[in-house]
């Protein structure tokens, strides 16, 4: 059994020598959003969703990026309207968002 | 295919309230030593090991602790000799270490 059903980790990396890091277009903005949201709809905690931020995923110049965990999912994201799908899709219906998929 | 064979994520939460968090044991410092052994011995990479810190895994009481997917496997330790173990055994030859699983 997983101990999270979904393990999510949103790259929050934040560099400081001008290469693109995931942090520069919102990440930890986007995680905290997630969080919050994940948690309201009543989803967060053992056996079901975790929200963490994590440091370099090393996919930098396809961020922002998160990966979803045990399945292994990574995603690529604008705006909170793709995070928005990728908790409605994924997170509560299991179901992977292709046209984010990376 | 695995984008990382394994991932590992080392909770680096840091609580300042009082309350059992894995850095007040040293996360930090671990998990430093483990992406620089993982480099060392060459498994750092696309297709090999990454090696992350992260926000708090919410499993605190247990901690420190550490999670390596895709195989969703938890781990605890207490020092660089345990470390030492997930990286030879479970890292490098694909075996989980009971002892210090969690």
């Amino acid at each position: 059994m997983s101990y999270y059903r979904h393990h999510v980790f949103f790259c929050c990396n934040q560099r400081d020598n001008g290469e693109p890091c995931c942090n520069d277009r919102g990440s930890q903005k986007m995680r905290d959003y997630a969080k919050s949201r994940v948690k309201q709809l009543g989803l967060a905690g053992p056996g079901k969703v975790r929200i963490n931020q994590a440091g370099c995923l090393d996919r930098c110049d396809e961020g922002p990026v998160l990966v979803v965990y045990p399945e292994e999912v990574w995603y690529t994201y604008v705006d909170q309207e793709d995070v928005d799908e990728i908790i409605d899709e994924h997170l509560v219906n299991g179901r992977v968002v292709e046209r984010l998929r990376i």
